[in-house]
């Protein structure tokens, strides 16, 4: 289905347009609805040429695409286009779990092979999906005679903007992405100055003053709502972006491996998908389902073991100094006793999980020091009887979540990663958290270089192999990778909660209302919220650090932090101080039927509806920055007619996050579809609401 | 057993003089004989320089000793000596297999604890054990407040020469010790250009024009003969040396990883020893047991299944290009019918295994890109019924080994070792021959880095667990491991017999002279003697590869390169043609009882005596270098008063490896402890003699 006219817009799906004049064509292909159009150019010099927009209006000047190889060494810049072919998908398919209980996938497609006019002999293929809400394009090599095994020196796709948009960015780190986003002008990034605020950032890969991460967010002066992205991460280092302030042009900046290489690839092979989610309505950005369907399907046929489900444990405590993680400091937190009582909370209140972290040898001397040999993931400390423990949580219809942590050292994880998956099977274990805390060895490699990527996935795999869930930390951003690898549930890979500890820069109210437009589009995350005690000098009495939101935003955010593994992560003590307000934490689904996205504005609030896996109840969480705010709630999503009673989680009129966070009112209220609230939240301050089919 | 005087040597088995002047502090420690002294000194500025004399002569001038650590960052080169300990030790150890039956280790030992000087608060010691043949030294960091974890940046270990000797050389290489030995003056040393004449290594990370390889022998001018090594290689890079020619003073050169670190110790650890053997009897060098002495003993309680043995395979064919690796080049040497006529081959002949190459999925895209998931170590080529073999190995009496080729890519070596050693276990094959030809990954790291010493080391720790023997190719130089751990029982790590088929140097005739005095100083190597057939154009017309020895020479290296594993590396249709030479090859025993080095200089002949395990019987081996020699062989060794016969296999007098290889003559003689023969060795020639008591 390809249609090659002279300067006529055809009315058809699809639509391409070749100028044959002396040097320039141009191919151009559209949206379903029309409303993104993608063009790409090949320049008079054999540049191609992409730009993107939406509406008419330019979202992406034309920029340069390519690379350049140190193995075969070339730059693969100019090229000929040598075929062109364009096809149309609409299908629609269903996630093991999720938002939504099946998801549409629709989009044209053009596909351009090139052949390098340097006379290298190599082609390769740019492949752009144009969806409604967006676009991603790909490059891929094939099989060919001329190029087998090649490495990656540099890509050189860019992005040129059309004004100095308004954006939401992180510094550029190879090895972490727990900082805090910052807004500014695209003109005003300045990575170093940002870098260096976050004192609580304890490795950090700073790539250069000009070097933000994706996903990178932008706001236009008319309102347009653009995220800059990546999907699908597979056997290719994360992206990065380098930016020229002067042509307000980004630059893909490829993690480099020890060497300085970027990637080693064999043909065929592709690169992830560079996305744009495009949008003049930011809910439509978080209704996005873009990263996803750029995803291939699941690799796993039978995927009944795999269970969304909510967990408490042994994790807040050592956070806010109650316990540690190694035993010899004292406070050992994952002593037999202390794990029985989470244990027992968890059967008490319904939990499915109980995380123990601090349970295995090794943490007396884990961080710091490049160190490989560390843990066994084998190996419990003698105070902390997981046999005993195992058969104890099975008699109570609870299950033990192991926790890997790493420590950097993956060298050392893989070599014991199976005796460690079937130690795990032996105990009844389904469920891991693994952590990446540190330098990663092999030294020179990073969190993000491609050998981690492919390490991430070899767990995910290895992982699959023996029914296990994984939840992991300290990993590279999540690229929708969640669709092909279901057991992969859910990562942290962010400022998650337990930055709330921090003493310097913390989470700040607006943090979690910026979260769902930059980190979560890539999948859900382990952020671990539900904190009801927000003053954290309960075991320490010098502490002045605070939990910057009220409980009612706690609660909220289960429903606007979208994770299949939810943790309630505060301590049993402090939910039973609070056990009508814990009911909704004890209520609130992990998997969805369907999400409608009813509010939000990047840095100023957000608010979701979520309708119950295979039931008629909805949740709706809302939450605001550090402005006080009304939101309307109307209730149309319900099914007409019917009745529901609805309970309203919400701040009470004096609540504020600073001077009265734990100031909350439970209201019940008989609601219909016809039903408009309207919601108050306070400073730093949510509102969760159930709503129950009568 | 301490003793302070003041210049007075006494006559005791240790002696040390403290001259306690307003700076220097001088410290003696000798060899039990008192050939060799050892005398360290305090200088005024704070340094610690050693010296090393032999009967008078100096072999070390006073050199420095010490390190740069960058974590922490501090410089260790100036000290206060804050303790002096010594003592002596007198054993004698049976290793589990080997050259002799029992061991002697006899030193003197000194220990000087140093304070570094620059107020870091770090302590370290110096370990000097001088024994009659030589002297071994290490530093020692102990477990002390101010260090725990630290990174070594540089060694600072110098090596003072006292003259311009005759040096045996090999460039310095971080990847590569397959180098052919240079035989220069020290200051002719010119490692690049060295380096470039070598066309057939593949792989090579030269070091600089300077840089040269341990172990490294010098021969002075007044006939003393000094090798220069390491021995306990452990956790720790290997360690080249940096010439500064105007000084005469090498430096150590530690390899390092991928970020230019040489090692992450933690406290307490050690170095390796730095060894020096030194006499001026060159056939005392090749009986040093110093390197041995040095290492721990073995880790293995109980090492029955340990046994040497001999072995065919499917190898030569391989590279003469009668078969190949990979299957889809056709020609698959390993393929069912094939292994079988080798099982059949060794069960008829005696030899306990059979090696197989390329029988595992793989080898059609394995080398030279760096690629990282090449074997799985586990899944045979669908012609190669392993099961089926493995069975009728059996029957016969014999085993096939195992190999595992890991085309550098040891993270994917690691990952699955457990798994393939586990298949191994089923296979009931208890051999494996491991390959490190390529490029290191984790990238960045060398074959000579401390993450590969340690990953060497795992191998035979993980063998050992599954009771499996190991043959190392392509690994580290060896540094008396084998002491420690029994099942690592051969390497390569040097230019083995498969150089005899590369086009340009080859192996020279004088080569396996110097073998003795350099690499096998370290342990047994799999030099896979054995070849019968001279010119290599037997499957490939266009071939003008030759074997530069003769027939004689091929089986006197049964005796001159000790292995506990020896292979019989021709083809079987090349042994058929010889088989009363070969039956020299059945008959040569793989482990001994005693070994008497009878003649030796190096790049010019050597001649060995050894008397078989349990038995009454001794073997002679004589090999030369390009020139004709005769070698008289006094059987004074043998027990008096008794009768033997002697079978020589010996050059015919027309031999001569250019013209006449397969030129030999068996010759029996009845002999006695009185008989004096002599032995002539053809050029490029050799002489394997068998000596039965009747």
């Amino acid at each position: 289905m390809l249609f090659f006219t002279k300067k006529c817009l055809s009315a058809l799906v699809l639509t391409l347009i070749w100028i044959n004049s002396l040097a320039q064509q141009s191919i151009l292909v559209s949206s379903p609805n029309r409303s993104i159009v993608v063009t790409a150019q090949n320049t008079p010099t054999g540049e191609v040429m992409y730009q993107v927009r939406y509406k008419g209006k330019p979202v992406i000047e034309p920029s340069g695409l390519g690379f350049v190889l140190s193995k075969p060494a070339v730059s693969l810049t100019r090229f000929t286009i040598t075929r062109v072919d364009s096809s149309k998908t609409d299908e629609t398919w269903k996630p093991v779990w999720g938002e939504v209980s099946q998801i549409r996938n629709h989009y044209n497609e053009l596909l351009l092979a090139l052949q390098d006019k340097s006379g290298s002999g190599i082609s390769l293929r740019i492949r752009f999906r144009v969806f409604d809400d967006g676009v991603g394009f790909r490059y891929e090599f094939p099989q060919q005679p001329k190029l087998t095994h090649f490495v990656v020196d540099d890509e050189k796709t860019r992005f040129k903007l059309p004004a100095d948009h308004q954006t939401f960015w992180m510094p550029g780190d190879y090895d972490s992405n727990e900082y805090f986003y910052n807004k500014t002008k695209l003109t005003e990034v300045d990575a170093i100055a940002a870098a260096d605020k976050e004192k609580d950032i304890a490795l950090k890969s700073i790539i250069g003053p000009n070097a933000v991460q994706t996903p990178l967010l932008f706001k236009t002066s008319d309102g347009l709502y653009v995220s800059l992205y990546e999907a699908a991460l597979l056997n290719y280092p994360v992206m990065h972006l380098q930016l020229d302030k002067k042509s307000l042009t980004l630059t893909s900046q490829l993690t480099p491996d020890a060497v300085g290489n970027k990637a080693y690839l064999q043909t065929p092979s592709q690169t992830p998908w560079r996305t744009l989610i495009i949008s003049d309505k930011a809910t439509d950005i978080l209704a996005s389902k873009l990263i996803l369907n750029l995803n291939e399907p699941s690799t796993i046929a039978d995927p009944s073991w795999i269970k969304p489900q909510k967990f408490v444990g042994m994790w807040w405590e050592m956070h806010i100094g109650k316990a540690n993680w190694a035993r010899a400091e004292g406070k050992h937190g994952a002593n037999t006793q202390n794990v029985k009582k989470y244990i027992d909370f968890a059967a008490k209140y319904g939990f499915n999980g109980v995380l123990v972290e601090g349970w295995n040898e090794g943490w007396e001397d884990w961080f710091g020091n490049w160190k490989e040999d560390v843990f066994d993931f084998v190996t419990p400390y003698p105070d902390y009887n997981i046999d005993s423990l195992t058969t104890y949580a099975q008699q109570k219809g609870v299950r033990l979540i192991m926790h890997h942590e790493t420590s950097g050292s993956v060298t050392n994880y893989e070599r014991r990663m199976d005796a460690a998956f079937q130690y795990m099977v032996k105990e009844g274990i389904n469920t891991v958290k693994t952590g990446y805390v540190g330098r990663i060895i092999p030294r020179g490699e990073h969190h993000d270089s491609q050998w981690m990527i492919n390490h991430y996935q070899r767990v995910a795999q290895k992982a699959a192999q023996y029914k296990i869930m994984v939840d992991s930390h300290e990993s590279a951003h999540p690229t929708g990778l969640h669709r092909t690898y279901p057991n992969w549930m859910t990562s942290e890979a962010a400022r998650g909660s337990e930055f709330n500890n921090a003493p310097t820069l913390g989470i700040t109210p607006e943090y979690t209302t910026i979260l769902p437009f930059t980190r979560m589009l890539g999948g859900p995350m382990d952020f671990t919220p539900g904190l009801f005690r927000f003053k954290l000098n309960q075991f320490d009495s010098t502490r002045t650090t605070v939990v910057r939101t009220t409980l009612a935003k706690q609660l909220a955010l289960y429903i606007t932090l979208y994770s299949p593994l939810q943790m309630a992560a505060d301590l049993p003590e402090n939910y039973v101080k609070h056990l009508d307000a814990f009911q909704f934490i004890r209520d609130v689904p992990v998997d969805w039927d369907d999400t409608k996205i009813l509010a939000a504005e990047p840095a100023d609030y957000v608010m979701i509806a979520r309708k119950e896996k295979g039931a008629a109840n909805w949740y709706v969480g809302a939450i605001t920055d550090e402005n006080s705010r009304d939101l309307p709630l109307d209730l149309s999503f319900l099914e007409p007619g019917k009745t529901y009673e609805a309970i309203l989680y919400r701040d009470a009129p004096t609540a504020d996050w600073a001077t009265n966070p734990e100031a909350y009112v439970i209201e019940k209220k008989t609601v219909t579809a016809k039903t408009k609230l309207r919601l108050h939240l306070a400073k730093g301050g949510g509102c969760a609401v159930q709503i129950v089919r009568r």
